[in-house]
């Protein structure tokens, strides 16, 4: 095992109503608060006028529009707001980008130059405003970890970024607010989360068990849940098992103690860079994809311990077994499984495939890829 | 799943050679530490004297000598020594003894009553000390939670209590510190954190997915290393994944989401009040007596997932066959499994059945038990 610094030090409020402890979460902080919100789906489900209600007694600058994969400029007018209000809490209602755009308002209030330098280079984030989140999506973990990643489309860059001090201090997690989210955002962030803990578990450290063991389960939780809660929406114990994975697939549990880069994240940031596609549909397609690419005599063993399948002498087959049920288990959440599906041709792979290996450092993952890698697994995925 | 608050906030700082980081950490609070610790293993295995040299800079007052079940009278030499020199950090170095101990310490410096007030009623906790940690043995989790147990050997108590505020700030976890273990204490820890998993597992609460999927990962990890930390005490991997399990094992993780009370910690809490004994050998020696005695068409189901059975028709017999390798495990691992063995009678049974119930609220548990039933479990152990 790796030597790690793990400090997950987020206060979780899980559970039915737990919007009431709002105001007292706030007040630690000061009467001024950003709201950071998205597209307005919180007027729709009644949780924006919830909020109005329980935080009379503030005062509330919002920041309204942040878009799926938020934009530089987005953070920018956030900053600015801030700055403008004196305010002293971001408050993010929504899912995974409303949330990482907060953060890096939080840290661009306290930096002199443009926040974009935040994003290139994380070493230059310095104080960050308290962040307090009520989420609406199970996907990313940002509620719960100190990354970010922001887009700025005029140069195609999606980059992540992040520091300690941009974990959120308090998010509350009422599994309700899931019930209203269309079934391809539930899909979708279901493939997130098991990106996440993808991305984590097939790494070249071979000992750090416990991490091991905590990723099957949060991967069979998916398994069990995604199906479940996109048959019944309400169903809260599908609900909330699958809120509970995301934080835990991103919190430093299942990546602490390991070295090493992911591998499908930073491809799949740059076909969000240049589509603009819903980031957990890009790596639900990427996935199997990388999975085939990548399966050798030193990767094969690592690829059976999901699926529970029954065991078999060839251990190639039982390998292409799992990565066939993961492909199968996307497809039947109705997530579209191909590029081409999305409108995607190849136009753009060369570009992409070194954008990626520049940006994600892939020389250094689970099994290292250059461009040439790269572009073949894009091809295999059209 | 039931609603919660999880927050574990404590800084952990795994690997070898973290203990470097010690001053850096500590002088974040002040110059003034109480270094505390028990019976003076880190005296021969030169962590004693490493700490000296890093914190050459630093005011240390020394609180020696606490005992495997810390007793209130240590407690209130602490607050005085605290008191008397301006501690502004408490640095307890050692196992689940001494951080206890030092957590009930940094609440009695704040408090102007007995301390003996704050572990009979944790209402009464305030403030507390900063408690920065260095681990030196694996099992009860008090690294990186709110619990403490303090024993007042006059009136046979052995109470636990807890705090928020008494979570550890920074935990030092170097898995070499393990090494020199004797064999008995690295058996009975993790009798200790196996028992920590079993109390949260065997829950009332059914659909806390996550949550049992951790648990029996953490088991397996226990199965999985304990023997061979046993037969190779320097086994990096096989240590640090038990140390980290054992952080894990009582973090809020397992338990989260869940209602109830425990069982087999308050009954041994008794054993240990009345005979002073090592508290991971008296668990491991209740907890297949009460996993037979509890074993019904209620609770047939939850027992056959953590030991990779071969599956059979007569779930009845897979039940027992677990229980059975549970206890097998446990004996394979060098512990005492009777209460004979110890030297315990049925002389105090009575009035530890009644202790019991009433300090563990043992009607809230897993499964109902009334004294009846706790002299029962006992009788079985002997």
């Amino acid at each position: 095992m790796e030597n790690f610094r793990f400090n997950a030090y987020t206060e979780m409020l899980f559970g039915k109503g737990q919007i009431e402890k709002l105001p007292e979460v706030l007040k630690r902080y000061g009467k001024n608060i950003l709201l950071a919100y998205g597209g307005g789906s919180i007027k729709k489900n009644g949780l924006y006028d919830t909020i109005q209600k329980l935080l009379k007694d503030f005062n509330i600058v919002e920041l309204s529009g942040i878009e799926p994969n938020p934009r530089i400029e987005t953070v920018r007018r956030g900053v600015e707001l801030c700055r403008k209000n004196k305010v002293d809490v971001i408050l993010a209602v929504g899912g995974g980008s409303t949330i990482d755009c907060s953060k890096v308002i939080g840290a661009g209030y306290y930096y002199a130059g443009d926040a974009w330098d935040l994003v290139k280079n994380p070493a230059k984030i310095g104080e960050v405003l308290p962040i307090v989140t009520v989420l609406t999506m199970a996907a990313t973990g940002s509620e719960m970890n100190r990354n970010a990643v922001i887009s700025k489309m005029d140069t195609n860059e999606k980059l992540g970024t992040g520091s300690p001090k941009m974990i959120p201090q308090t998010s509350i997690l009422d599994p309700e607010y899931l019930y209203t989210l269309p079934a391809i955002q539930t899909a979708a962030g279901c493939a997130d989360i098991m990106s996440h803990i993808f991305e984590q578990y097939f790494n070249k450290t071979t000992d750090a068990f416990v991490q091991d063991k905590f990723a099957e389960g949060l991967l069979q939780t998916c398994i069990k849940y995604c199906p479940v809660a996109l048959k019944e929406p309400k169903n809260y114990e599908a609900r909330a098992n699958i809120m509970w994975a995301s934080s835990m697939a991103l919190n430093g549990l299942l990546g602490s103690g390991k070295a090493g880069a992911w591998t499908c994240h930073p491809i799949e940031h740059e076909l969000s860079a240049f589509y603009d596609i819903t980031h957990g549909v890009g790596l639900a397609i990427l996935t199997p994809s990388w999975m085939r690419y990548i399966l050798s005599d030193v990767t094969v063993d690592k690829f059976v311990n999901v699926w529970h399948l029954e065991q078999k002498e060839d251990k190639f087959a039982l390998a292409n077994e799992a990565i066939d049920a993961t492909e199968k288990f996307f497809k039947a959440c109705g997530i579209p499984m191909t590029l081409t599906e999305l409108g995607i041709d190849k136009a753009n792979f060369e570009k992409m495939a070194k954008a990626a290996v520049e940006h994600g450092a892939l020389e250094y993952a689970y099994v290292s890829l250059n461009a040439e890698d790269v572009y073949k697994i894009l091809e295999m995925s059209l």
